[in-house]
């Protein structure tokens, strides 16, 4: 139980702190910081609940993490609830400290950091390109996951390594889909939001694992024949 | 004494350098560049003062370890005392340079950096909203703290990872709060702004200790009863 | 073969990302942000095709290594065919990407994140200069890769280093020349653009191969007559 | 002699980056991006130079490690001269790439990174503030130096910690004098330039020499009497 309320707060820190950076402070903040706050909630988090649950945050690790023989189906299913969980309850704190200060206008107007594409994209990134995006980049993050947990030399500097590649997927991913490579945090905003981040929120969701998938079978083919 | 002398040094360059960044160099900066040179303080810090008194130039941080049975009360006091006489150096010292910058205008002008709601807060956020924002950063940054302090395998790079959520929690507070975390950051610009500073600080003394609070308790819980 | 996939991805993601960022981001980022983007696919990559491949994902990085006698000529030729290769998917990828989006306006009007200089560049620099500056640059790059990757003590965080290497020599350069300091990131977007960046792109293999091979040289002569 | 190329070498790099992407890429790079181009020349410089002279690259540093009793006097005044001729080769390299590139308009019109106070200040600070500064900065610069490359522990990682403690230093300082902490760094272009640089370059080297002091006899008041 312990790890699956760790994967609860994990979830939540990146949930508030990144959609809440994009959502309160991204004029003043820049992409590469909203990219940064999205990459350092790893760093903060690997590092306090990363020996107990191994920090996923994010159904994505952990379904790559699943295909790759790290954890079971049961674990699997269990943390992503836990996750969908925090992910929503960051998404609410978020949208209470929006409305706690009048001059945002509400979470409605400032948005929640939900991810889209169409009209809903900076660049109007078509249905096709926000899949492929959201591929590429969640293969990138799960792959680079996948690689720098399997070694005991790099433990100490996972948690930095793997906060810099989600800032790294986010500095180009932002303008064109937001960035998800996170079903979970794909999903809270959307269902705060409903409208058009709910109608769009599949795309998230399908995306993000499909990537994963890929990044799970290469690592194997790479790894696991030696 | 040698380890309280640390915590005020440290605690002098964590204000002179993370509100001196805002109060001086904001508008050029950005607000990432300031989460930085508070994020930073903490990485220049921790490896020179680190191994004497564990650098936490926090209160909060110091509250945190107490709790977590990791110092005594009276080195918690004095750890308290001298991180409120090296934020007032640190302060002190900041005025003497803004006020040597004819152009800037004098540190009344400018500001030293004090945490604020309401008019004080660049989104007007309510009183309500500052005690949520500052308990959850607070409960962020100590917990993280806690975390990595605990194993040796991270100890290297255990300055590093404080820096960079000192930096994480200040991305999306600066527009809110302006991001206290530590109580006596808040004090000293306070003593020296007077006014609405100094009626608003009790909200960065109280909701840091309330934070840090819970950061300590959920820390053992989860930790300590393995 | 598994060697030379794995420098087929890693440079496919540096380019896709790198000059991706350029191309698609680059005003929203800034240069830190673009110069962040390079620097973070090596760190990125460096954790999980590093064992593997080591990651040069960039000719010149082979050329200095194979001077230094770390790597054979056969491989040195298949790690660069595989590196060309994996850069010219790389921006296929991210012309898809920019053709999805409308509201770019296609690659084209974009650009790939091609190297250029005169015109081309956005300070006018002239051919003197542009191959100046790019032995200069890549000689840093090279050079530090050749020492962070000597010792043992240092190969948990060589990635970390390179990558931020690699982020430092872009600060400079991006407005020189947009930095190239690898032949396989400046050839795949000059063929897809034609006209003038394929007309100067000699200039941005030449360079790069001469830099690697005085990084290569000085090494040799600091290192190994000791 | 080998020690003294390569504090030739690793100045030249510091002094060409970091005044180059101050003088170069300024208004695009912001100031976050100026510190980053000064500290991540130590990152790039520490771990190819680092095992052989130390990588001072700044007679500040090197006044600081022998005030701690860890290099001779000789080998301080030979660290001193190669250092100011990097310098000034990294310079010379600068004012020839700005003078390349027509739109710029010349090195006398760019400048080359020098520091200055008073109407060379870009918030007019006088000489007062300007000395009081660089003694500041240089004191936590040095002051981290020292520390942090005291311990075996931390060895591996000391490149990145002086780095991003040069980046700190600068996150601040930049608006006040451009920040020197290194009077290698500031003697160079000041000699390039003439006029009010050369007139006012004394205070970046009695200053950092000053700061240089305070820290060295600081850090020997805190470890070496324990």
């Amino acid at each position: 139980m312990k790890r699956y309320i760790c994967e609860l707060i994990g979830t939540m820190v990146l949930v508030l702190f990144g959609c809440g950076s994009a959502a309160i402070a991204g004029a003043a903040l820049g992409n590469l910081g909203i990219a940064m706050a999205f990459g350092l909630s790893i760093v903060a988090m690997a590092y306090v609940i990363g020996d107990i649950s191994g920090c996923h945050i994010n159904p994505a690790v952990s379904i790559g993490m699943w295909i790759d023989g790290r954890m079971e189906l049961k674990d699997l299913v269990m943390y992503i609830i836990f996750q969908c969980i925090g992910a929503i309850i960051g998404t609410a704190l978020l949208a209470i400290l929006i409305n706690s200060a009048p001059s945002l206008g509400g979470y409605m107007a400032t948005g929640l950091g939900q991810n889209g594409f169409g009209a809903a994209s900076s660049v109007g990134i078509n249905l096709y390109g926000a899949l492929i995006t959201e591929i590429i980049l969640t293969f990138v993050f799960v792959f680079t996951v996948l690689g720098v947990t399997r070694s005991e030399k790099t433990s100490a500097i996972a948690g930095i390594v793997i906060g810099l590649t989600l800032a790294f997927v986010h500095i180009m991913g932002i303008p064109l889909t937001g960035t998800s490579v996170n079903p979970a945090r794909s999903l809270a905003p959307a269902l705060f939001m409903g409208g058009v981040a709910l109608q769009q929120v599949w795309v998230f969701i399908v995306a993000p694992v499909v990537g994963a998938i890929i990044a799970g079978l290469t690592h194997k083919t790479l790894y696991n024949e030696e």
